[in-house]
């Protein structure tokens, strides 16, 4: 069994580096021939939460749902991965709770870094006050407190952040350690 | 390999059996140590579509959640069964174009005998104008033109129809013909 189930739920803030690292990481099991899916925004709300707006009621919802796709795919050997903002903390252990295996990694950053950054020139719209429910500014964001990876985004490249994501998963024995190349087999 | 992953998906009226088969074969998959996840009414109604009511848009999307949490599982190699009633016939198949691997099984009876048995009282008050968009009665229900099995559960027994089923993913290779027990041993 080169690996079991298990959920990778990304918490972050927008821009904060979730969804790179998710699709670098379902990337990365794809070429190891891991049973994978990612459950990101477009397909995400399209597929399961369509006509859901930002309200923490339709937050919520979003959320459990996708954690009750996640659950249903992890309990049967597919690694699920996961990137919505998910900013409320009991919301996300909740789904935790209903999981067996569970592995969140918070993507980290100071919100004015990516203000600044503002990749896709939602901050200033939010704090110009034309966003509504935007999370960290004009809507809560609520950081982990036991999360199992924080990737610090602001300061790791993104293959450091991938290392340590990867190495918590071999310690914890959710997958396999990469088989070194053999000098010449034997 | 025991099994590969599809989905088995039920339509057919309400009353006509759909979630006594679905149970049962999920309850027979288990016994066979099958990857097996049943998305049926009440588990579905409350993850993936509460706010939802009966009118066609909203079975439609209700239909189209299964649809895509049921393809998610078959393509990672979960035998996926659903009940719903699916009454639109368009809709059905477009969640079976989105499938590699989809077997429609048509749970089919008279809705005379299925009103006349009423086993929840529904179909008194459908034809009493009780009850709103009734498949079938205030409703329309669009049976299947070419499903891949057809069981008329008015005139076979639940082990009948269950025969069926399982002879034709047997048939056609879904999943392994039972091996008969042997005498002796080798």
């Amino acid at each position: 069994m080169p690996h079991k189930g298990f959920t990778l739920w990304f918490t972050g803030l927008s821009g904060a580096g979730k969804s790179t690292l998710a699709n670098r990481l379902a990337q990365e099991f794809r070429q190891r021939e891991y049973k994978v899916e990612l459950l990101d925004g477009d397909e995400v709300r399209t597929h399961l939460s369509k006509g859901l707006g930002f309200s923490k009621e339709d937050r919520d919802t979003n959320v459990r749902r996708i954690g009750y796709v996640a659950r249903l795919l992890s309990r049967n050997g597919v690694i699920a991965i996961t990137a919505a903002i998910s900013p409320y903390r009991d919301t996300r252990n909740e789904v935790r709770r209903e999981h067996r295996e569970f592995v969140e990694v918070y993507a980290e950053a100071p919100i004015e870094k990516l203000a600044e950054r503002d990749v896709k020139g939602l901050y200033k719209k939010a704090l110009a006050g034309e966003v509504k429910n935007f999370s960290g500014i004009s809507d809560p964001y609520e950081p982990p407190l036991n999360a199992e990876v924080v990737v610090q985004t602001d300061r790791e490249s993104v293959d450091e952040s991938l290392d340590r994501i990867l190495t918590y998963l071999e310690e914890k024995g959710f997958i396999d350690a990469e088989a070194p190349v053999a000098a010449g087999g034997y």
